[in-house]
């Protein structure tokens, strides 16, 4: 293609675009003239394939992002699982990986989205921007989840979930401040913060970031850190119920959490996205431990109670008591990054929330949420009755495989080669998930009794 | 209220919370123990008004926070606002302000995201986890506006909104890069900017940041900056047409726009949210410029032309051929904070996505965009009228009006007090706004029309 093909290619394109340009433009675009500068520039447009990095931008690399180890976990797995899709195409392949809701969404929840939806086309109905920190009725409403513990609607953020607002928060926190977390743990938290500057290099060897404190979660000590040995750290992200372990901390272990951030000066990030999931007699929020409130954020979402992993609709409450050294509330410097960076959850997701809410609402989230307890035990039964170690299963909706002395990526692949059935490996949730499997608990009946019949037959 | 009260009722409201505690929950809290300890942190809980600072962590706060000037612009239009209502709770306040869209969306549109929500609740239409780029047919729609451009599908990232995306841009260059902008220019630029720490101080004297450089857009250089005065930087954010000033730059002044940031190897961050008010031939897109790929980020929304925003959703391109120094592709990056600090917008603001770039939505935005283009040739020929300096307007919906020599706040205040209608100081987006006001037209017919008449009466 010429040069001055391409150019006007280009220009015709552009004319003929449905989106944007107007339709009397083409008359228009006729008559502008050839500049030589315009010309010279084309050339790099019209490169072809093999001298594509034609130019090269002055601008230096995040030197943060460069420590960051391949792909976030999740992507990573479904690039194998395409991967494992091409190789095998005509394979059933069962997805127990990333933890995503297979269950339609109750309707008391959907119709209440869809009326919102059809009252936007109203002038009664329209609304345009609303709160950043959402509307008031749905915080309101989340509000008396806490009721007694002294959390108000204005504690109450908002969001559009939990991954979102972890990282809003990381940016709340900047690049000095230091970090543990749970080793296992979800992925967010760490990658977040090596994104944000708070960590040293990756070690290969421990297979850690430096700078960042892991409290090793295992079998041994019921998968709560032996906090005599954990070092001081300025922020302490805790995930209970866990993923992926499935250990739910006791009331007892987390007073102990509580008073040992009150010893510190430390914030925990509380993370219990999971919390409705719990069948023992654990806190469903951290906010029950008197005090907490002078010490911890807590981050919640719809995804895994109503099936919201797709609507995006979260909430994390920072109290107002919570306060940096110098005494200035935490939740101030969070709004503020919420109305800079965020502009609320869509309005039709929060009118699902708050739908979630209702009475029929609850119920019907339950009632989901005790098929996936049922697909749990499933699970839990499978491994347990094949000789595995199997723990997790009764406070979440993953199970918590342990292959000793494997390598957790060897068994995701011989799992997904020999049954199809994509897990998650264990060391990617940090170097104590090694020799594990996360088994998700979310599909459909079929499928979870399928995968199970399958995993009979490999490991029989 | 007595310490054992106080735990009491806390124990209490936690069991009898209608949200995630189980029903059989009661009996077992009556048998938890109270341990000293508890007992002991449960003052703090309990502690009168007077002690409220009971307990500061030993956290620092983020010194880049600290920099930030008073609250976000739009929050504290919206706190003037309230305090203009609580003094005269009987006017009637018209706002033309924030730049919030009032007029219903197009029912081709609602329809859609209705319909979606709906198969939500069935085992065919639900869907969990979206790519966090978006949804395939959203993308590949997206790219048929960049038709012909050499913009492909897989160079589309969608998202929750423009804003958000600014953010994520930002968390992709981190602290260490340097930033130009237009002034005056969105506030959100220079926010995001002081948050990451790529800012020095606020300097009162001038009303600028240190380490920024403000680009001046004045009536003296028709609003596009002089480039052979202006420093080399990183990133330049570059709006087009203008908020606030509704400038539109034309093809050749964005010609040489992205020859400058050739020559300097910087990266341009253009945001062409306004893009479909357009009335001139000036280029829609910044990729309509020859070589702009090499150079150019573009960020766009559905906030403006569906009135979305409420709902949630924009996208931004990152061409593939956009390169760090080190050759390395800034959309693999992108790609990577979209995957790991963000997770999709949502599914159903996707639907109503892809229903406005269907020919009937296409056409239905028009319309709506056709009637705020009506409202901003009434808001212009009434300042006019009066005497008044006008700019912008024609290619945005967005009415520039001097008030020379005065101080922007206080043309602002003057105008709220005596006419009960909100507008934008222009100082708010930098100080070459000084000396300016920006009226929004977004609102009712009836609305444009009253806070006219208005301002005809105070400025006869």
């Amino acid at each position: 293609m010429s040069i001055t093909q391409s150019l006007s290619t280009s220009m015709i394109s552009s004319s003929s675009s449905a989106f944007l340009v107007p339709t009397q433009l083409n008359s228009r675009l006729q008559s502008v003239s050839l500049q030589p500068k315009r010309v010279g520039l084309c050339k790099c447009v019209a490169a072809p394939q093999e001298e594509k990095i034609a130019f090269k931008t002055k601008v230096s690399r995040n030197a943060n992002l460069t420590k960051l180890q391949a792909g976030y976990l999740f992507p990573e797995i479904a690039r194998r699982k395409a991967a494992h899709l091409l190789k095998y195409p005509d394979a059933q392949v069962i997805s127990l990986g990333i933890g995503d809701t297979t269950e339609p969404i109750p309707e008391v929840i959907t119709s209440a989205m869809a009326k919102r939806a059809y009252e936007l086309s109203t002038q009664e109905g329209y609304s345009g921007y609303g709160a950043e920190q959402g509307e008031k009725p749905l915080r309101a409403a989340i509000a008396t989840y806490y009721r007694g513990l002294g959390i108000e609607e204005n504690d109450i953020f908002v969001s559009d979930g939990a991954k979102c607002d972890i990282s809003r928060l990381q940016v709340v926190f900047g690049a000095n401040v230091t970090m543990a977390v749970q080793d296992p743990s979800y992925p967010a938290y760490v990658d977040s913060s090596v994104i944000m500057g708070q960590t040293g290099q990756f070690q290969k060897d421990v297979e850690k970031y430096g700078n960042i404190e892991y409290m090793k979660c295992s079998p041994e000590n019921g998968f709560f850190p032996d906090l005599s040995t954990v070092a001081r750290t300025d922020i302490i992200f805790f995930c209970s119920p866990n993923n992926p372990t499935g250990a739910a901390a006791t009331r007892e272990q987390l007073t102990r959490l509580v008073q040992f951030a009150k010893d510190n000066g430390s914030i925990i990030v509380y993370d219990s996205a999971y919390a409705m999931y719990m069948s023992d007699d654990n806190p469903r929020s951290i906010f029950e431990i008197p005090g907490a409130k002078e010490v911890a954020i807590e981050t919640s979402s719809f995804s895994k109670y109503a099936g919201f992993t797709g609507v995006r609709l979260g909430w994390t409450v920072v109290p107002k008591e919570l306060l940096f050294s110098d005494g200035f509330p935490v939740a101030r410097d969070f709004n503020r990054i919420v109305c800079t960076c965020f502009n609320g959850a869509s309005n039709v997701s929060q009118a699902g929330g708050l739908a979630c809410l209702s009475p029929e609402g609850l119920g019907a989230m339950r009632q989901v949420i005790g098929f996936y307890k049922e697909n749990t035990d499933i699970i839990t039964e499978t491994f347990s009755s094949l000789g595995f170690k199997v723990y997790g299963g009764k406070n979440a909706p993953y199970v918590w495989v342990q292959f000793p002395g494997q390598s957790s990526w060897d068994v995701f692949s011989e799992i997904l080669e020999k049954t199809h059935v994509v897990t998650t490996p264990g060391s990617g949730f940090g170097p104590a998930g090694e020799g594990f499997v996360r088994v998700s608990a979310f599909g459909h009946r079929q499928n979870i009794l399928e995968a199970c019949k399958r995993f009979k037959q490999l490991y029989k």
